[in-house]
């Protein structure tokens, strides 16, 4: 029963109970009614002013490799998980529907229709558990890293950079995925190197204190550290004693020398006297890193201490308390009968449909969201709507794209755009969102227009 | 600079100073020094009393197809990232020394070093982010895991059974190491297919609330669900109300009906509602699964109500609080030169070695472990040792299991046997260590003989 041959497909990272449903619903007929489903947060976690919307693109990838191939179909019929009307069904799958969705790096706030997939019960439906591990995951990290930024300075040439270095602390592969997110939201590079392959994320890095160990003395290594490297490197200051070591540091480097790395002890204490004692030795140019259980909190009692930029690891990778986004993935509007072929679904012939579940409550039909903005440009309301948007203010932004259209990607584009984009819905915000502390989303979520009742 | 074609290889999933530190060390004559890393955890997470080790098959399948292929090497090359000398001995990278690890399921304390790595420093360096990426994930999932499985009654026969349908809530393709984690740790089984393909995790799964929405009523969606997967299916009594739900249940299935299951509302209530109603229907047999945002301190809340299972998600995944398990990588020991090829290092030609970090300090030399145990079997003290295990107690346990020879991966071992493990090692665990409070480890670690200074 044990394969990892199937590397190829995202078809099986599915909960199994999609495909009983999708059993189910192709004897019972369902299977075939038109079908919207949509995503969204109840909810942001953790007392967060906003969400940052990530994973989209990787979604977009992970779309087009959803296929059941030979070696699927067989472990589905060897194991009895569908019978073989399903296998049918699933051997020819492809997504033939629609998907709109927030692009990457802009906002969300509860109730922000986040991705919307509009196609027949069962081809929508099975996309359910892979949307959801890829937006909850990469969401959560965005959302945590765009605070980390603001917390040193802001994006761009504002503030001070930070690097990713988390790979260690979560999975092997959330790890590539925590780099893109982070980068999205503002961080200038990572230390992961299949980031850099797959995405084109910056990466840096240069030594941990296992180099300073391996050789003779802290004073070997620095010095095998720069001829190697040259004097642009960071030299790792904390493996014995910061002040003998940044001595050590200029005097094998001179004082062109690029960086020092701390990892450990009283860091903002340590940021004052290294800095003194740089500048004391003529390296006045030489930066100084921060590194070691960083978190947004720690980096902003930082912001007066005389540092050049920060690596933030575990507290990234893991959300900064909110590791994942609580995204769920829910049946809003279904026809009640088949739709023909190739025919797009009337507003009307969807009806909609919410469970009334205690303290899950569910608002049907298929939404529209607007952000509406004063003239200014600042964000002022998270405006959902049961209709396309009319009668927009002049500074409104409408917030869905289109990703999918017939199951053909229409949605890709470059890592940059979205940074870009994050930079600018960053600063529509009212100040209010910018802050650490815990409160309520920085605009309302208001849903129909003033005076309906959604 | 896009590109994903590297699926094959485990190579990238490393961090930039890796690269950085073995170009230094081959060029200053480090590279080929003895080394011997260990992973250990300063700490357990959060006032946990144990932490359960996992991961370790899935690391020697990742060590397996850690290659340096063409595709990798001009990647390093085209961006830079190492020098023409690095790049000539990364495309003969294989790892040809040593491992030995504590075995999947078994428990670990702080200082246990559940990863001892040796060789030269150039090959064991390259594998920190690797193998820290993959223990620090599965080994925080599976302690977390534990817990629930000892709140729902225990492992095996004598508890409820839980299934992981997490996979939602994390990045995609670390849900199929949670469900791989969780089902070493207890768990009955799992809702990822995928965990099911690659490692025989059961699987299970029917319906959700979207498929009672996508039909013309509840009772049309129970009868189709029936129709297909049978009288003993479970049902989803609770998208509109549960009573009604219930009655409708039983009038569709027969009182055969295999289980209802109650995703939100005041599940205790519910199940004792829930439990009384069916009894009054003759279905005495069909059982009551509870799902919906559970944890460990809920499901123990739940003891005394009538359920016959658990569903978790997002706190299993999530590691209850402690998404990752803040275990480290550390150079302990080093030879002065290099050793003669192909001979194995002397114990007097390792020297200890750590650092001298503020609140983060190492202790030098390499490291065996032994569990003591009383006669009765009973666990009394996690013994960390800087030579080999002489003069054990009758009921003492070695820890330190050979994974890898001479390059060759010799531990490999089936899911099966890190299950029971488990079982076994959590047998011996004094009473103290299965209260789900705060608490202290539930053994001390102590380091050296009594009496020794280690």
């Amino acid at each position: 029963m044990t394969n990892t041959a199937n590397s190829g497909t995202t078809a099986l990272l599915t909960d199994h109970y999609e495909l009983t449903m999708l059993q189910a619903a192709l004897r019972s007929g369902a299977a075939s009614r038109r079908a919207v489903f949509e995503v969204f947060a109840r909810h942001l976690p953790h007392g967060r002013r906003y969400g940052v919307v990530a994973g989209t693109g990787r979604l977009l990838d992970a779309l087009e490799q959803f296929r059941f191939g030979p070696d699927e179909l067989s472990f589905l019929r060897e194991n009895r998980i569908v019978d073989e009307a399903t296998l049918r069904y699933l051997s020819s799958y492809r997504f033939s529907g629609n998907i709109w969705g927030y692009p990457e790096g802009d906002m969300y706030f509860p109730g922000s229709p986040i991705l919307v997939v509009e196609g027949t019960f069962a081809e929508s439906v099975l996309l359910e558990t892979l949307a959801l591990s890829i937006l909850n995951h990469d969401c959560a990290i965005a959302s945590a890293a765009s605070r980390m930024v603001t917390a040193a300075g802001g994006p761009g040439q504002a503030g001070r950079p930070l690097i990713e270095m988390g790979s260690r602390r979560t999975h092997e592969a959330a790890a590539i995925a925590a780099a893109r997110a982070a980068y999205i939201a503002g961080f200038a590079s990572t230390s992961n190197l299949q980031a850099r392959f797959t995405y084109g994320v910056p990466s840096g890095g240069t030594s941990a204190h296992a180099f300073t160990l391996v050789h003779d003395s802290e004073k070997e290594s620095f010095a095998a550290q720069l001829a190697s490297l040259g004097p642009g490197t960071t030299l790792l200051v904390d493996t014995f004693n910061v002040e003998q070591a940044v001595r050590a540091a200029v005097e094998a480097a001179g004082p062109r020398l690029g960086a020092v790395r701390i990892d450990s002890g009283d860091l903002p204490a340590h940021a004052v006297s290294v800095r003194a004692l740089l500048d004391s030795l003529g390296a006045t140019e030489t930066r100084i890193i921060l590194t070691g259980d960083l978190d947004e909190y720690s980096i902003a009692g930082l912001a007066v201490a005389p540092v050049n930029g920060y690596g933030v690891g575990t507290s990234l990778v893991t959300g900064s308390g909110a590791p994942t986004a609580a995204l769920v993935y829910k049946l809003v509007a279904r026809s009640d009968a088949p739709l023909p072929d190739g025919e797009p679904a009337e507003l009307d012939a969807l009806r909609p449909v919410a469970k009334r579940s205690v303290g899950k409550p569910g608002r049907g039909g298929r939404k529209w969201a607007v952000r509406e903005r004063a003239e200014s440009g600042e964000a002022m309301t998270e405006r959902i709507l049961l209709a396309p948007p009319s009668g927009l203010g002049p500074a409104d932004r409408v917030l869905l794209r289109e990703l999918v259209r017939d199951g053909k990607i229409t949605g890709r584009e470059p890592l940059a755009d979205a940074r870009a984009r994050h930079i600018a819905a960053l600063g529509e915000l009212p100040g209010y969102a910018l802050q650490l502390s815990r409160g309520y989303p920085a605009i309302p979520t208001i849903f129909g227009r003033d005076g309906d009742r959604a």
